[in-house]
């Protein structure tokens, strides 16, 4: 039946951040509901973020819209404009290569939980607002370097969110 | 600011149906909030179904997949396998191609809410498994016919939920 037994879907945890740059995302996890459904043109991946918790490091891509819906739990919207508390029902768009980073921070006593939609682009990059990370995806493959290009992390197998619609 | 200001989106109501066929869709509301936050890789569409009305005529799509969430409210998705009931939190998936078609029904006394995400393809087909009607575009631009072929409406200037990602 097309009803997605979310329930069952394997959830995966944490990121694929260079070390240290990871700790803050280790209490976010995420299921491919879409994937798990048979769905290919875009993802839309279940994402739960513990109390204390960020959903990605705060980032834009260059290549790849994005879209968020609120299911529970109370999230703060970063970006450079300030900061937004989102709650079930608020929504959110990210337009690719806008230059404006945003994730979203937990500061709640609850988990937070959002749907996000996106569709993976050939030669995506991925600039982080607050660190010196970059991700990028070329004929070498996936990886993230410096912002200067010193390789960091070559990501293979698995692909993490960053890859497949959710928040990076 | 990213954070949607759904309230302010215009809302579209009904169907483009040929005359009759349309009525028990007169009850539904949509909103383009991908499209209002400047994103064009995929459609996000809020739906909201009045009591007694359905989401679209139970249909599939040849080539576009399909994904909703239940935002809130009770809605009644009906397949050729059955009758599920929807609620907040619930998903869905509905593979291009499926020859299964689907649609929401309201039989409950409040309004049912979901969000559905989905990509435009050119050349998209639609077909409606209950009614003698087919959703056809190609180089004639965007109408509906009998499965025939017959011409019933032609389409032009804004497009229906069918063209963008919503529940056709």
């Amino acid at each position: 039946m097309p009803k997605i037994d979310v329930a069952n879907i394997p959830e995966r945890s944490g990121s694929s951040y260079p070390a240290a740059l990871g700790e803050p995302c280790a209490g976010r996890h995420w299921k491919r509901l879409g994937e798990a459904a048979g769905i290919t043109q875009f993802g839309a991946n279940l994402v739960r973020v513990e109390p204390g918790a960020w959903s990605s490091l705060r980032h834009w891509h260059e290549l790849e819209d994005e879209f968020l819906l609120m299911v529970s739990g109370e999230l703060v919207l970063v970006e450079d404009g300030g900061e937004t508390v989102m709650r079930a029902g608020d929504c959110a768009a990210f337009p690719r290569d806008s230059g404006n980073g945003h994730h979203l921070v937990n500061r709640a006593m609850a988990e937070g939980v959002f749907l996000v939609v996106g569709k993976d682009q050939p030669n995506e990059r991925c600039h982080y607002s607050d660190v010196d990370l970059l991700y990028v995806e070329d004929e070498k493959g996936p990886r993230y370097t410096t912002r200067s290009g010193e390789l960091l992390v070559s990501l293979h197998a698995t692909p993490s969110p960053a890859t497949s619609g959710s928040t990076s």
